[in-house]
């Protein structure tokens, strides 16, 4: 297996609300979108949107489940102050602030928001990893 | 937002676990893993491992939850067999064949594996989004 991801496919109960979220976000829908997927170029990877019920279908496992996911994304960002503003316009696009922008113990700063299924994202400004234009992030080997 | 996925964060109930098995599927530990983070680099953007807990408490929300996570990572490859040979590798390091390989209604080929937490992955031949190298794809605008 080549380490590598491709694409992020979020599950979500109302596909409309979601897309009109990502899209409010600044998330443009690809031509490739059509019937109950939606995908987004999300700089060099997709995000999908895809009904959550068919979503479990598709990966042949019972649809069952809430809480916390156990999993989040980060949106690295190049500016210590974009964490704030990126959260602030989370909420405003109807997202929910899990955890206001805050310095944090590994010396950067950040902050959570959670979208309207409750998919976890992490705002943060990593002054080790700051992403390229294409929130591309290099780790040291 | 700009919007781009940097790093997906895996919480893991077994962190010594989940580092072998991503190891064992060739992903190779950054020299920024440190204590309780393991970070890979997956293509142009980095894969954590974290106490699944712990990711809990630095998201600020009750880390109660389980069964389907209503999210799904994808694994594209740029040839048919690769599919099941990953599926293979993927159980041959520890993991669960959730849909073993097989063509799908959207005229591709695609199973799916869990991961020991049960993180899901769907590894993917698309002949409409063939990744580059680094697993990067590109949708149409």
């Amino acid at each position: 297996m080549k380490p590598h991801v491709s694409i992020v496919t979020l599950g979500v109960s109302d596909l409309a609300r979601s897309r009109a979220f990502y899209e409010k976000l600044g998330f443009c829908a690809s031509s490739a979108s059509q019937g109950d997927i939606v995908f987004f170029q999300a700089g060099v990877l997709a995000l999908a949107l895809y009904p959550r019920t068919a979503l479990a279908e598709d990966a042949m496992v019972p649809a069952e489940g809430g809480g916390f996911r156990g999993l989040t994304l980060a949106h690295n960002v190049r500016d210590k102050a974009e964490v704030a503003a990126v959260l602030e316009e989370a909420a405003g696009a109807g997202g929910t602030i899990a955890k206001p922008a805050q310095d944090v113990f590994w010396g950067g700063h950040s902050g959570y928001f959670a979208d309207p299924d409750g998919h976890l994202w992490e705002v943060a400004w990593n002054p080790h990893l700051i992403p390229d234009a294409n929130g591309a992030v290099t780790l040291p080997p």
